[in-house]
């Protein structure tokens, strides 16, 4: 470490030119990211109130009743009010928190997974040393049930569903697994990190999409991200539960706390007061109005690159589009050299095994969209002459 | 949720209604708190670069390569700038990376933990599903070499030491308990979250301190956090290690990232660029001198609250203080009815079994001092007037 304090402004200067060659989620470059850049009120706000620090929370009552307005709002979107939850570092730190949960107040160590499931969940799977079966899903990438029936063992305490998958935005069938669970006494989680600041909005919208948060009986904690398509400044993951009870064994005492004994119900103790306050005041701001319109601009956008991708030879999608995620194929060309010559053209692209991934959260606009289709078509036929 | 827009002005004056009652870092009032008011240099810089998101890091190798400077620099003073790590969520992430990774590499499932251990790492080692050995500390609070010896069992894959303990900044003898753990192979992982940012200042300013960094072979990991006393802004929490190869099998490969090909060695996925930039700017601005210069402060009003705690009948320190921290005891009257009764009075103090605990942080300066000690006055001679 420098001995000698350095200059405000001289740091600035080295910041700047150490990450000019960085990326930004602004200009839509970053056309394949469930992250997206946060708007500028959140950023206001988690910047005005960093300081607040509510994992020592009777410090900081105001912001602790900030917290249940807002886990009741997000809650309101995903029927039920009477949820219990946090807001946490992410869909990392969520997902942990609702096996680790269930894991305890089942006493068992077995859990399914989808295959399409985020990487995370195998991750906290080990962690937590949980021993995992991997549900098959169908041609239309969606969980079956029948089959999760036949995985279902002793110990099984938890099958995790999607509702906005990481690959291709698929919701499962989850009313169907809710039944399974119900029968079964199997706790289900619903990854929506993604799809949760999404499918509710397109549904009040009008769209077709299958039932998946607390309105399924058998739905018993839902991860839900703000910091995704909620557009709050990271870190700002939700974790909800249907009932209290459900994290009843995770709530761990603190007895020595500045503001006296405490129960912490999340995994890490000191956590940002700012990222609370962001997320509850951002929502305040869009409203339910201000989410469908963004939301409805980015799926209005979704089916313009879709209609556009017609016009170049040997690339497809991998399905219709359920949420603002596309998934770009080709029979002919080999989509990883695909990807690769976009990566140089300046688009960070997901590539997945057989697809390209295209989420079309609000920075890619038609603009964006336009650009990226000459590109993705200069590209293509370049690898097609090169067959 | 509200389902139309609020005004922005509106909602800040909501907000600002709500946590009136709360209380702040910044006046001092908050005097037992390892959490500090942040630096405003570090505020400026998060807020600054909040939309980069270092999980992703391919997009952002701007950011990856300040991490590894902020690295660096950090493991400078704990004596090795050749050790790997991450800037994380906070203590908890950062004592769960390490453990994870310890018990990947073993095999084994048992851990040491002092019976002056942070609560958080009970909590991790329920989230790992580690058997805990506790070892007794000795009349100074330190750890007892020749008890650890005594308790260390086939499975013991690594035992943690505090640099800088939660209720009195004890240093365990690191030294000691490295020649044991290197004769048994087993990993030692020192938990300095706190001490991390205080011990190598004041060891530079000639305290005699005992060494519990990378300079004491044994010494395998380090926790320490740039959000207490490094007076950077919540989430920043340090994980070092002393050679890559101990993360080694806690990497996780994330393939579909829209950077590419990604190896996350944290728990969380999706992480701040404005922590990390933060923390190396701050560090950046203050310099050794900036560091040294607080801390001596700090002390410096630690000795001055010792000494004007002579004045006060019937309370005395539990013992020297070794760092900014001071556990007040007393052998008359109830230590629980005199924190009461300074919570009463508007200090939020934190309340050990039979001692309060106070953190001279820059936050309490000698009239913020003064006024507690006429506060703690008051409140034991009218707790001695009721026995």
């Amino acid at each position: 470490m420098n001995e000698k304090p350095l200059n405000k402004q001289k740091i600035i200067k080295i910041i700047e030119n150490k990450i000019s060659n960085d990326m930004s989620y602004k200009n839509g470059r970053i056309i394949s990211s469930m992250c997206t850049y946060p708007d500028t009120f959140g950023v206001e706000l988690f910047s005005k109130y960093i300081d607040k620090n509510i994992g020592d929370s009777k410090l900081f009552p105001g912001v602790v009743e900030i917290e249940k307005e807002v886990i009741k709002m997000i809650g309101s979107f995903l029927n039920n009010r009477n949820c219990t939850g946090s807001i946490v570092t992410g869909g990392t730190e969520a997902n942990l928190i609702a096996l680790w949960a269930f894991r305890e107040l089942s006493g068992k160590t077995r859990i399914m997974l989808p295959e399409t499931s985020h990487c995370s969940l195998f991750k906290i799977a080990n962690i937590l040393k949980l021993n995992v079966d991997i549900a098959r899903v169908d041609s239309n990438r969606k969980l079956i049930p029948q089959e999760i029936k036949k995985l279902i063992k002793d110990d099984t305490f938890c099958i995790v569903a999607m509702a906005g998958s990481t690959g291709l935005g698929v919701i499962d069938p989850i009313r169907e697994i809710s039944e399974i669970c119900l029968d079964k006494n199997i706790f289900l989680h619903i990854d929506a990190a993604f799809g949760g600041f999404v499918i509710p909005f397109l549904k009040k919208l009008g769209y077709d999409l299958p039932d998946f948060d607390f309105s399924v009986p058998g739905v018993s904690s839902i991860t839900v991200d703000p910091h995704k398509m909620g557009l709050a400044p990271i870190p700002a993951g939700g974790i909800l539960f249907r009932d209290e009870h459900l994290r009843n064994k995770i709530k761990w005492r603190v007895d020595y706390l500045s503001g006296g004994i405490t129960e912490q119900t999340t995994f890490v103790g000191s956590r940002s007061g700012g990222s609370v306050i962001a997320v509850w005041g951002l929502m305040k701001k869009l409203g339910m109005e201000g989410y469908k319109k963004i939301i409805k601009e980015c799926m209005n956008n979704t089916h313009y690159l879709v209609e556009r991708l017609d016009e170049i030879e040997n690339v497809s999608t991998v399905m219709s589009p359920v949420i603002n995620i596309i998934g770009i194929k080709s029979d002919l060309l080999d989509i990883k050299s695909i990807a690769k010559g976009l990566r140089k053209r300046g688009w960070a692209v997901s590539l997945f095994p057989e697809h390209i991934r295209i989420v079309v959260t609000p920075s890619v606009t038609r603009e964006v969209i336009n650009y990226f289709i000459q590109d993705l078509k200069e590209e293509s036929e370049c690898i097609q002459a090169k067959i």
